[in-house]
């Protein structure tokens, strides 16, 4: 069998999560904790990195730094993870869901400006498969209309967009707050885990604050104030040294994990770019691959389900998502700005392969050749 | 130097983390996971039992399912951690702090009664150093006035209240829901983590929605129904298999855990029973004792500063909590409900003493000395 997904241990996991235990210290913000903060802040240039139980939560981070409340509107793609909107929703938020490109599903900055009203607060864009947004038309939109821009980056770590002035930013880096996930799919993991990060300063203390459960603690421990207290709203946003152990040492191996997923990537690449049944994904010149994920877009539902069956049938298992969620039983009555027929293309027809560091040349033949000969 | 907490290893925890890398799953709900919950079910009796990422994050979910909502009024204690009332804030509610009993501090049943208002939705009860409060006072106050009953157990695991009639129940299982801590600094650890315990069992499918991103994934997993997607507002409230194989490792050793614990805790008793500058813990005759913690109460601010100079002059390190929250800078100008005296003094005059596994007896004795001859 293959698996979609494999989890994967570069060595020094568990060592390190020992290291942890000795010290005296695994509850949350301790040395292993700092350590993943400082390599992502000096590595992408985030003002600030905090890591999170789950990007879910670093998304809620978001939403609250962003003073979402009750009637507050903010813009969501469709297609995307339920977190996307979920975290909004808890603050109350109505959600106004974009469409995707015909040929991307990253969020159509073209059509982002009809939905803006006097309401708005933020707009939410999803890198989708690590593959930038728009960000330069982003970027001027929000700015005309005072917006708030969170990145989605859960599957974009270690992933660029490419200014016109050839500059090249980290995803996660560009809009005012950004939310990365480490969850077990991802290229770097910890089973459950996220990152909030910050790149408009002036969020930067509120962020510590609601990170540790309201309390002025960072500050306390910074001998900046004499004792600390309850001072605002949040949550225990901040996760285990356990979680951060773990990620630290995949975080060290990220070269090679990298080099191996893109190695993979290219290979999918090369081998179905003259299948004519399927299309492959559209990588825009202001976007890097980052290998977070492969895909192919299948001609129809029906297609996709007997490719499915197809590739089970040789003991491959692949995926789809995202259903959309302007249609969901939870927001389908709440959705009145008409049919995102994009979102809703890739809802059908999108097809994830497997794409994992110890998936071997030989697995990935197998799988191509199947794609092949359906 | 002696600390105030050592978290401790008791040997499978990384075996364990391997184990669930090799079986291809880390994130949340996989079989560590289960394997923790299905142990508190069965052993404590809670109806239904779900992993958490903090302890917060599972009063989070009790607020969510007993449906608090923007001008609802929540009673909780005054003397407790920030948790207890930040998880119902961040429901919009108003919390209505409630005063400790003079010679213990747990909330005084008492005086629950003249805080409640039509608008009380929910008495939030924290089992201070995991003994219990006087439940069933409380059980017959909030039959009285249809409230929902949450039993914040951070501290509480493996302890019990005894009724009238003999029966023993364990705390958690009580209240309609309830929630725990695996802190570092609690018998029994993943750094950061908790539960949400459920035994009222209208809450419990909703519970599990809520727990995975609002969408009904369990029940898909369980094959009853075809496809899952968003139906109900949520986080992502579920730990990593990481936590919950290390987790898995300390409950496998919960016995000796708790001997060790209790061995401690009655050595300190007996050796500090005679000492007439300070009291020590009342255990109420409906409690039992999980050696949580060992707290002194101090004649009052100035004699306990000085204890924790002279004890960190031997090298020991002993430690003061909660700031009242009806106090705290956020709180403050919302607390209209007078002076809460009972917590102010614990406030000022509680000191905790070292336990944990790893206290050796001469470390132990080396502390008791020092107190003793202050």
């Amino acid at each position: 069998m293959i698996p979609f997904n494999k989890p994967y241990l570069t060595g020094k996991e568990t060592k390190y999560i020992e290291t942890a235990v000795a010290t005296g210290k695994i509850s949350g913000n301790g040395v292993f904790t700092q350590k993943c903060q400082q390599f992502f802040e000096d590595t992408y240039g985030f003002k600030k990195a905090l890591l999170t139980t789950s990007c879910t939560d670093a998304l809620e981070m978001c939403a609250i730094l962003a003073d979402i409340n009750s009637g507050d509107e903010v813009i969501v793609p469709s297609y995307t993870f339920v977190s996307s909107a979920l975290a909004f929703v808890r603050q109350n938020a109505n959600i106004i869901f974009a469409d995707s490109y015909t040929d991307n599903p990253n969020i159509d900055a073209d059509k982002i400006e009809s939905l803006i009203t006097d309401k708005t607060k933020a707009i939410v864009i999803v890198h989708y498969a690590g593959i930038a947004c728009d960000m330069e038309k982003i970027l001027e939109i929000a700015e005309k209309h005072n917006l708030i821009i969170i990145e989605d980056a859960a599957q974009a770590i270690d992933s660029y967009y490419i200014f016109k002035d050839g500059t090249k930013k980290a995803l996660g880096s560009i809009g005012h707050l950004g939310a990365f996930s480490f969850h077990e799919t991802k290229n770097i993991i910890s089973g459950e885990g996220g990152m909030l990060t910050i790149n408009d300063e002036r969020f930067i203390n509120r962020a510590e604050i609601i990170w540790e459960k309201g309390t002025n603690r960072s500050m306390f421990f910074r001998g900046e104030i004499n004792k600390y207290g309850w001072v605002d709203t949040g949550s225990s946003f901040l996760p285990s040294e356990i979680i951060s152990a773990f990620l630290w040492a995949q975080l060290e191996n990220i070269h090679p994990i990298q080099e191996k997923r893109l190695k993979i990537w290219n290979k999918y690449h090369d081998e179905l770019k003259n299948n004519e049944n399927i299309d492959l994904p559209v990588i825009p010149e202001y976007a890097t691959n980052n290998a977070h994920m492969f895909y192919i877009i299948c001609k129809d539902l029906k297609h996709r389900t007997e490719l499915i069956k197809k590739l089970k049938e040789h003991n491959i298992l692949a995926v789809f998502h995202y259903l959309s969620l302007h249609k969901s039983e939870f927001y389908a009555s709440r959705h009145v700005h008409g049919e995102l027929t994009n979102s809703d293309h890739f809802e059908d027809c999108l097809l994830r392969l497997p794409l994992f560091y110890e998936l071997t040349e030989a697995e990935q033949q197998s799988i191509i050749e199947v794609i092949n000969n359906f």
